[in-house]
């Protein structure tokens, strides 16, 4: 006997979960198609060399790959029996990590059947091989929207304007969006005559959500960074919080950087956007601490906390890459995206009980068994009512009544249909509210008017 | 520089695929529905464990394999550098090849969270790593519906209603919906006292459809099947493709089995149910021939055919199944169930030309760019058209009229605005309808009325 049990990280959904993952996942496709997004899909695994090379060193890592078929090991050398030599003989694919990068080969493979700006939205599961835990699994599902072809700042405008609508349709109020621009995270290692930081800078940056300051302070002074440019680096990333401000202080510390003038500037477009266009249920804030783990950005980059009340990482996030086509061959391709988590949306509304409260069962009545003597009818009589469009099931064995108005009070299960020696005779049916307990005796077209209706 | 293409065997799917893929998945969605069903999900990857040893040899050649994470050579002896030792090392997981044997796992492992009869749907990708052709693809989406816990024959009656009222709704004309019952397969065996041939007759019967019929004959000789039996075998299948007719006859031939004669009487009380209450739009066959390639079949089993004038293999399958949960620790649950394969479908619809001719595109209105100085009208317009339901996007660039309104039709966007310098003025919009070329200048409240009708 074998133990039935999930493989590590994966989860089963009910009718329940689904009914309410659904919710989420409609709203964010409907405001996708307001916002002019068209849907594509991808394959769950891509050739190994698509994906490899793209996440950083702790993506790669958590990268599921697959086995090639059949005898994996016809015509290898047994001095090969090292990691490091084997896996790359014995695995061709992998299982997508994120949804950007399948996308960008997308792009390239399909350049010439596609409308550039080319606008797409694309909602997939993605892998990982992490440590699972609270809203974090190995496999996940992902809705992304992208725009690829175009540099202007307005998509950047319209991707905080998506966020916002999204929460709003789903009632989440006073979610945190931050923004940032990975140039500024450039201008500051130019600044500071120490372009070579960059890479440390952004992963230890990275790190402050879930890190002490002291730690990361450290971590960047045992990496070579000298301690009076932490400081100013921590100082003006606490001017930035209050970007309305402190403009002209910032402008200042980034006055000999052309690119970090260039970012303070888009920065500046997109607050005085909304400075005048309110947001409607979130609120938008500059921080230059924000440096996002994946390599591929190049630009302004977004991340999403949850309202305050709740302890979670980010909901959401998105970035600008101006050079992801570039490795398939294709450059100019500016992009810029973000990336809903669904997982985590579903833990802010289920704490914030923002779940509509409806049956996810989807049946409207059940034809009680009476015996094989009424069998061919109540088949029939299903039919009749799914082809009159009432959702219907007959409980399959003339088990005792008890049980089988059980069976409909478990299932959540509005009416039951009474049909025996009596209703047979008289070519009727015997109706039941289960909540009311009201039962009536109906013909069929009195049965498909009560059962269509509300 | 890397290649931008696929693994073999997969697809990527632009939105106009998509659109005619949704319509598909749907209607057998809306049917599942209709016929009681509720939506289940499991992981795309079980344990080892949960997949092997249950598809016969062939299938379980076909399961790809996911490598351990991290070195997965870590404690492994070089003594073991050889596939058959190798491989259950390396490997804890694997790809869904069906939903079948996932959802026997979901039902065992939620036996105290479920209400017995269990009736759940299921629309999910599997895996194989069969050779692709046409219609055959590495990942394809299987679209099931099961019922566990209950003998009752009603249901095998319930389910090819099922396939008909999908045929029905998806307009497709004259599938063939072939019936067999495995236990007859057992009776052969028995009958003829070589109960050790059942793997094999079922194997080679699989074949039928692929091979020429002398070619299964001599197979099962060369298996050791005396040839007058071999003779009265594929005698009493012609027979039984005229169950009506002949009755009489394949009763004789079943006499003296028990278990013959009782799936006998299943098929006749099915096909009587069927000629008192015609299926609308397929046609339903009995045909002892049938076999199905599943190891875990053990009764009535179904296999559809698309209409006589498409050459295709079958379109959807499915059959009862006894024993499928005991693996897993439970028993006593019958299960049957069918399967709808997306692409072959596809394949019929698009042949058939049956999809509807609709944009895919949800786009209603380009807003044009005539510069800097509008671009923050431009969102807010994109917005407040949104907040009002209609899907808007704005060009992101300035760039020549000529070239954007080519956006527009090649992305076939029914209506564009034109904001500039005087509309700015006046505090009105320039609407054009791309299909008639005429234009309008309205106010906000007139381009509301106009976009969110029809």
């Amino acid at each position: 006997m074998q133990k039935p049990i999930l493989a590590k990280g994966t989860r089963d959904f009910n009718s329940e979960d689904l009914y309410k993952r659904n919710y989420i996942i409609n709203i964010i496709r409907d405001n996708f198609s307001k916002f002019g997004f068209n849907p594509i899909e991808t394959p769950s695994f891509e050739r190994s060399e698509t994906l490899l090379g793209k996440y950083g060193q702790e993506g790669e890592r958590l990268i599921f790959k697959i086995l090639k078929s059949g005898d994996f090991l016809k015509g290898i050398d047994g001095k090969d029996f090292k990691y490091s030599n084997l896996a790359p003989k014995i695995v061709d694919k992998a299982l997508r990590y994120d949804l950007t990068v399948p996308f960008a080969r997308y792009v390239v493979q399909n350049q010439n059947n596609i409308n550039i700006p080319f606008k797409r939205y694309q909602i997939q599961n993605v892998w990982r091989a992490d440590r699972p835990q609270k809203g974090r699994y190995r496999e996940f599902l992902q809705c992304d929207a992208d725009v690829i072809g175009s540099k202007s700042i307005m998509q950047e405008i319209d991707f905080i304007s998506l966020f916002d609508s999204v929460f709003n349709d789903l009632n989440i109020e006073g979610c945190l969006i931050k923004i940032n621009s990975r140039k500024l995270l450039l201008a500051i290692c130019e600044i500071n005559n120490c372009p070579d930081k960059f890479g440390i800078l952004t992963n230890q940056l990275d790190k402050l959500d879930k890190s002490d300051l002291n730690v990361v302070k450290n971590n960047l002074i045992d990496n070579g960074l000298d301690k009076k440019i932490i400081d100013s680096l921590f100082e003006i990333i606490e001017l930035s919080k209050n970007f309305n401000d402190n403009l002209e202080e910032i402008k200042l510390y980034f006055k000999s950087s052309e690119i970090g003038l260039e970012a303070i500037s888009d920065i500046e477009y997109i607050f005085n956007y909304f400075s005048k266009n309110k947001l409607i249920k979130s609120n938008l804030v500059f921080d230059i601490g924000l440096a996002r783990g994946i390599d591929y950005y190049t630009g302004v980059i977004f991340e999403v906390l949850p309202p305050e009340t709740i302890s979670l990482g980010s909901i959401a996030g998105g970035g600008r890459y101006d050079n992801l086509t570039e490795i398939f061959g294709l450059k100019n391709m500016s992009g810029i995206g973000i990336s809903f988590g669904l997982d985590r949306l579903f833990l802010v509304m289920d704490e914030l009980k923002l779940f509509p409260a409806t049956s996810y069962n989807s049946v409207k009545i059940l034809i009680l068994n009476f015996g094989l003597s009424f069998s061919y009818d109540l088949i029939e009589l299903a039919n009749f009512l799914r082809s009159n469009n009432v959702n219907a099931e007959f409980y399959p064995d003339p088990i005792p009544l008890k049980k089988q108005l059980n069976y409909a009070n478990n299932n959540d299960i509005p009416y039951v249909i009474f049909y025996g020696d009596e209703e047979k005779e008289k070519n009727c049916f015997n109706l039941k509210n289960m909540k009311t307990g009201i039962q009536e005796i109906l013909n069929r077209e009195d049965l498909i008017e009560i059962l269509s209706g509300n």
